[in-house]
């Protein structure tokens, strides 16, 4: 008899860590695991790619990578407890390492020999559907490089593309005849590019408050932050910005040329618009009857325990969620998603599915507070680790994202310059010895480690 | 017993024209006929869209239309023949119409009510594939509108999806760091946005002359032309161009920061590279074995008379080829399709199509010139003409194709305030009164109408 077979859709932190599920299990030789992946590498988004809009293959190009990014969040908050970015770089790190040394720490959990055998890169998945007489998932992929196809049939399926990376982009009367650059932040390449430039952020979240902070860093002469959203709502309205060089504003009414039109009566002339209104669950390669279809929430439904398909849970989503918790968390819902494979962990009938999605949707539903959704998040990722073997201390994990929301109020600009709680010994990260954030304008490795 | 069905994708002149062949024909109530079509409306790449990249259903943006585009060829070549521009608008029109009269034009042809019942806007074909048991195309389709699918079948398929919508994008060194604006041809929107630019083309043909003219137009400082062809190849280089704004130079080498080094040693500092390296069959909704992949060719092989997929010949394609005739080509193997279809014209054994194509496609690779490129295609379409009721004075848009082609040698600025000769009247069509294209900013209907 056959092995089992597994079609992991996507290769970035969500689709390793299914692999690596495997992997940490021993278990790796008694499966057949196809990862598909796009993109030539591992890694999904943490790739910068300079296309904009399609790539080199004709292909819509995924990640929303820009250059100059560090970490927006702890990396206490990321690392994985079992192997620490102290043991791969051989020294302690400051709390908001740069992309480089967050892509070569995932490349180094990821890219070993055994695991890279199951990768197709460059390899598209066009269509998959499952066939009641087989009772397996019909899987067409189409590989870029010899551009064939092929057929397969799996007996399960858990996607892993990610969902920040197909834009939802709003209209503004007079962004069909703006005169300056439109852009979405999925377009974002390199802050640099807008030195002595106006720009104008539209959204309320984090890719606003960061491409605003970028373009400030890298010689933009004047951000102006607006949304939708009452102030109240806005993450950024809370923070506090260097007056000099930001101005929050109200919502655009209309533009005309390079001016813009806000609410208020006021207007700007601007030279570039960056559209900050995020993502899109998007899986058109999936069957009407196994695609999630969902604003971007904690808590998306349909999903038992955020990850199998309740209409069919040989069929799983990695990731799927609003984050606060990533890497950790793709491994944790991995470990729970493979010892469920493995008959470890027994699926309730579906019923007892629907009836434990609700009640973490209810509760999502309810949250009063940006705080109180690291808290939601923080119980639904002790649910894994409790239920597996997979190991992460997350309250401390729950305290620095708490602690990071409180340095961003107090200065957007100087989060991270401060320290989070290290796990492994309960002591602050070190600081940075290399000056302030937006000092430090070289963003490689060996800079980075020279200066910790 | 059900009515054979059709299903056309993309609704734009290509897909039209097939719906229209059978209303020509009086035979729309005999057939079940369906355009799919992802956008709004009707008109594929004359629908200009503002958005780049991703559009507001989360779907690729379909078109590279631009703001301000004039027809780059005689609308003599692109009448048809039994409904002419003077008889839509009342009166002879000069023989370069901006954007909105070419729209105006098309829509006047193909949106009529009996028509329009064959639509379905806003609905994408996810995946076509050949069913042995039912010998029927199976389609599913999805509706952006309700974000669901449909699984049908078809006893014919028309790809009709254009192929100058999916860019085909180099790399050079510097392009991963480029501190200015770097963008394909698909996705430049307003030749406005680079006033007082430097701005630098790469590529050697129609969208390169035409976007560095736009520019110009529009108030860049300076043009730079370059193209990995030698110059010899280049049909711009053949053209005169206005010393003051435009320079020709050699392909480049590398680029740092916002500095392009060129092969000859020189270097330029650029604000904007607009990447016109043209397009590429592209249509992963196919299956393998009835997908075209080939260069953009004028007989791109595979397909009986550039129409029918040899190896399965009740799949179609309409338009897919490099093109001087556009609307009335795409009309006339509509034409021939549909006689086909009604078994008017019967299609010889696959041995037979095989035989006929390579005779087109040994000619092709044998043309010595862009001149007798005209010619060959000319020959073309006169094939589909004499074999069916489709009606075209094929020998006047040939002469008016090659007065264009040398036209441009003489001025590229200039050819555009031009006149060809009408095959209606054998007369040249009348000059604009409103000056010079390059004075023509406006390029409404209203303003083009009332100056002619």
């Amino acid at each position: 008899m056959s092995k089992p077979s597994i079609a992991i859709i996507g290769g970035g932190p969500a689709g390793c860590a299914l692999l690596k599920s495997f992997e940490a299990a021993n278990k790796l030789s008694e499966y057949d695991i196809t990862v598909f992946e796009k993109q030539e590498k591992l890694g999904g988004l943490w790739n910068f790619d300079w296309h904009t809009g399609i790539d080199q293959n004709g292909e819509v190009v995924h990640g929303s990578m820009y250059k100059y990014l560090w970490s927006n969040g702890p990396k206490e908050c990321l690392e994985f407890s079992d192997f620490t970015m102290e043991q791969h770089f051989g020294k302690k790190l400051p709390s908001y390492p740069p992309r480089p040394v967050m892509e070569e720490y995932l490349r180094a959990r990821y890219e070993t020999e055994e695991n890279m055998k199951r990768f197709r890169f460059e390899t598209v998945v066009r269509y998959v559907n499952f066939e009641e007489d087989t009772q397996k998932f019909k899987v067409v992929s189409h590989d870029l490089k010899t551009r064939t196809d092929k057929v397969e049939h799996y007996d399960y399926v858990a996607v892993a593309t990610g969902h920040y990376n197909r834009p939802s982009m709003p209209h503004y009367p007079g962004f069909e005849s703006f005169q300056g650059r439109l852009i979405h932040a999925h377009d974002f390449k390199d802050g640099s590019q807008y030195k002595d430039k106006v720009v104008m952020t539209i959204g309320s979240s984090y890719s606003a408050e960061d491409i605003a902070s970028q373009c400030a860093k890298y010689g933009a002469s004047k951000l102006l932050l607006c949304a939708r959203e009452k102030a109240a709502d806005c993450a950024w309205y809370h923070y506090n910005w260097p007056e000099e060089k930001f101005e929050m504003k109200p919502i655009l009414t209309h533009i005309e040329g390079k001016t813009v039109h806000f609410k208020d009566g006021t207007s700007e002339v601007v030279d570039a618009i960056i559209v900050c209104t995020g993502y899109r669950h998007y899986y058109p390669f999936m069957e009407e009857s196994l695609r999630l279809q969902s604003p971007d929430l904690l808590y998306p439904g349909n999903l038992y325990k955020n990850v199998f398909w309740e209409n069919n849970p040989k069929c799983m989503y990695i990731g799927a969620f609003h984050q606060w918790f990533t890497y950790p968390m793709f491994e944790a819902q991995s470990w729970y998603a493979r010892d469920v494979i493995l008959g470890r962990i027994a699926l309730p009938d579906a019923e007892g599915m629907k009836k434990d999605s609700k009640v973490w949707m209810d509760k999502e539903s309810n949250l009063p507070s940006e705080e109180s959704t690291i808290d939601f998040q923080s119980e639904h990722i002790q649910m894994y680790v409790d239920a597996t073997d997979y190991e992460l201390n997350v309250p401390v994990c729950q305290k620095n994202f708490h602690d990071f929301v409180a340095n961003k109020k107090v200065d957007i600009m100087k989060f991270r310059d401060l320290s989070h709680i290290d796990p492994t010994d309960g002591k602050p990260s070190p600081a940075p010895t290399n000056g302030t954030w937006m000092d430090r304008l070289d963003d490689t490795t060996k800079t980075f480690l020279e200066n910790c």
